[in-house]
């Protein structure tokens, strides 16, 4: 066992009150074994003048999209991917993906982040990125059927649960996965019914958008007479397990869906704004009791992948949200960066109750 | 005279193109004497890898407030004013506010501010800090009367107009002023009307808050039958040199008479968004040929000085005000934190006619 000692440093502990102190870690099973004064230590990293803080969780992102960054800025969220963002992407092979997730993980290791949630393509090459940079992820294969023959759609659905069979629990169980349709209107229905339900039995959770614009949420009430949310509860993507990003137009009824089946949301405030998504109402969710996790999207729709950005932007536009400056207080934006989305961050609730987890971020004042 | 040649960088030149070359200045007359290729210069500044942009202008501020940086957060405007601002700014002492005023001072240098203005009181003691700093700024002295016996009230816009008359020019030009009431409902209408009519006779503009809450807005709507700028107009505060900061909630009827009376609006977004405030329509208001520009508020209310910040915020939230990814853009928003903001960093049109001003920010990308 080798340890490391961060000394010296203003700890934030879980109850969200600091006090000065040593952390001590050991880096081999990457468990925290002490915190308080202590002279122990193979290691010692000055932490003076600095924050000891859970290292942040990016809850959704699209790591590769890097390359894509300013790309076609200024556009709503449907000219943007079909005109822009979804051509370009058409051209990306597994060596442009590679190099876009490596500077995505340089990217968020530089802002604190230590484990996110991924939906993309060429897994493989990023699954062997994620292994090598030392972070935590839950990665997934981005299923999209529109515009697909039935053979093609099968295939990429087939793809989205196979490379999550085949890479969950690696990197000495760093690396999760879960089957990855892209959203209810872009994937479908049939494909929904046997995809899910064959996640299930490999025991893999569901990522997904949902309720990210109107254009998202109209044409399901309109055809189905329910909301997105009954309709994703109705495919069993609603499990405790289960996440989905955006949630931006989302309705009390929903919320109370979300909180009973105990599935999380990701909210994404920068690339709410930057697409003109809308507000979503986090105090609200909260309210209800649904876990509200905090994520970049991909750097083309926000245009950084740096969560503490992230998490000054969902503590501002949850107060205009609300229409109450009290909503969604430093804390709790706190929380939703780290806490809130610890069960997506890879680690499973039987891993985190082991041992306190030492992915550690330890911000330097002089810097911020 | 001495020569500086900022080498090598790219040039944000005014049509928002950007190209590679030297930026030779006057460093005594602070004039910008060439932009091209240029092996002049006494002195050599490496921009290599640099942006070489004209400095931001933060048009809206209350510089000694970052003694106050994060006090009472996460509460409403009316609430943080009367029982926390309020009370603790009763306590500051003339030492105090150049204290708070220098940390400002700095912030903003470091963040590629070079203009400014000030709403803050004991403005002699700013203008001594400006003065060394080398900044422009337009300096001004908030008038509260609610709450105050007539005595006083009056001492407080006596206060005002004194101080604009007396620093108005100095440091070399370098400070102007304004009558500053702090705004409709916190000023009497006997004040105001007095006291704009003797600012037009001093010729110094006017700067007051208007239209930022929906609170500020209904008691005006409901006394007079009027709209708040449709009154601040009958009280003469809506020549093109006067500004008012916020704008939230203001309507068409208003857009239209500030684009003909020439007015500008100073846009605050993140303290918009911290106090709840709500979201300026802003592209509605450049639509209608109102000048725009953008301030950072005080500390207590963003929480800091950085111009970027703003200028991000403002893209963001303007898109989301207009529900439209296309609204505010990018060359937009830079163009509120800059040339829309010259009128208001106190070089009249006349000296900026003279020569292309020097006050320029490099921005290091390797820092950013």
């Amino acid at each position: 066992m080798t340890t490391l000692r961060i000394a010296g440093g203003r700890v934030l502990h879980p109850d969200m009150t600091v006090s000065e102190g040593d952390v001590l870690v050991d880096r081999d099973s990457g468990e925290i074994l002490a915190v308080g004064d202590t002279d122990e230590g193979d290691e010692r990293l000055d932490a003076a003048d600095c924050l000891v803080m859970p290292g942040l969780v990016n809850a959704h992102c699209h790591g590769a999209m890097t390359l894509l960054r300013g790309y076609a800025d200024d556009k709503p969220l449907d000219a943007w991917l079909q005109e822009d963002i979804w051509p370009a992407e058409a051209e990306l092979t597994a060596g442009d993906v590679r190099a876009g997730v490596d500077l995505a993980l340089v990217e968020m290791i530089r802002s604190g982040t230590t484990a996110f949630a991924d939906m993309y393509f060429h897994v493989p090459e990023i699954a062997e990125a994620v292994d090598e940079a030392g972070l935590r992820a839950l990665l997934g294969h981005g299923v999209v059927t529109v515009g697909k023959d039935d053979g093609a759609a099968y295939r990429d659905n087939e793809e989205s649960l196979e490379v999550a069979r085949e890479y969950d629990g690696t990197s000495g169980g760093r690396i999760r996965t879960a089957y990855m349709p892209h959203s209810l209107t872009t994937v479908g229905e049939e494909y929904l019914r046997e995809f899910v339900a064959a996640a299930r039995e490999y025991d893999v959770p569901v990522h997904f958008h949902a309720n990210e614009t109107v254009d998202e949420v109209e044409p399901i009430v309109d055809e189905r007479g329910e909301r997105p949310l009954e309709f994703a509860d109705e495919l069993g993507m609603l499990t405790d397990a289960d996440f989905l990003a955006h949630g931006v137009h989302t309705d009390e009824t929903e919320h109370e869906l979300l909180a009973e089946r105990g599935a999380s949301v990701v909210h994404c405030p920068a690339s709410n704004m930057k697409l003109a998504s809308g507000m979503a109402p986090v105090q609200a969710m909260r309210d209800a009791g649904v876990t509200v996790a905090l994520g970049t999207d991909g750097a083309a729709s926000n245009n950084d992948l740096d969560l503490f950005d992230e998490l000054r932007d969902a503590a501002m536009l949850g107060k205009l949200a609300a229409d109450d400056a009290a909503a969604v207080p430093a804390e709790a934006a706190v929380e939703m960066a780290t806490a809130a989305a610890h069960a997506r961050s890879g680690s499973t609730a039987a891993e985190s109750k082991r041992a306190p987890n030492a992915d550690l971020a330890v911000v330097d004042f002089a810097c911020a």
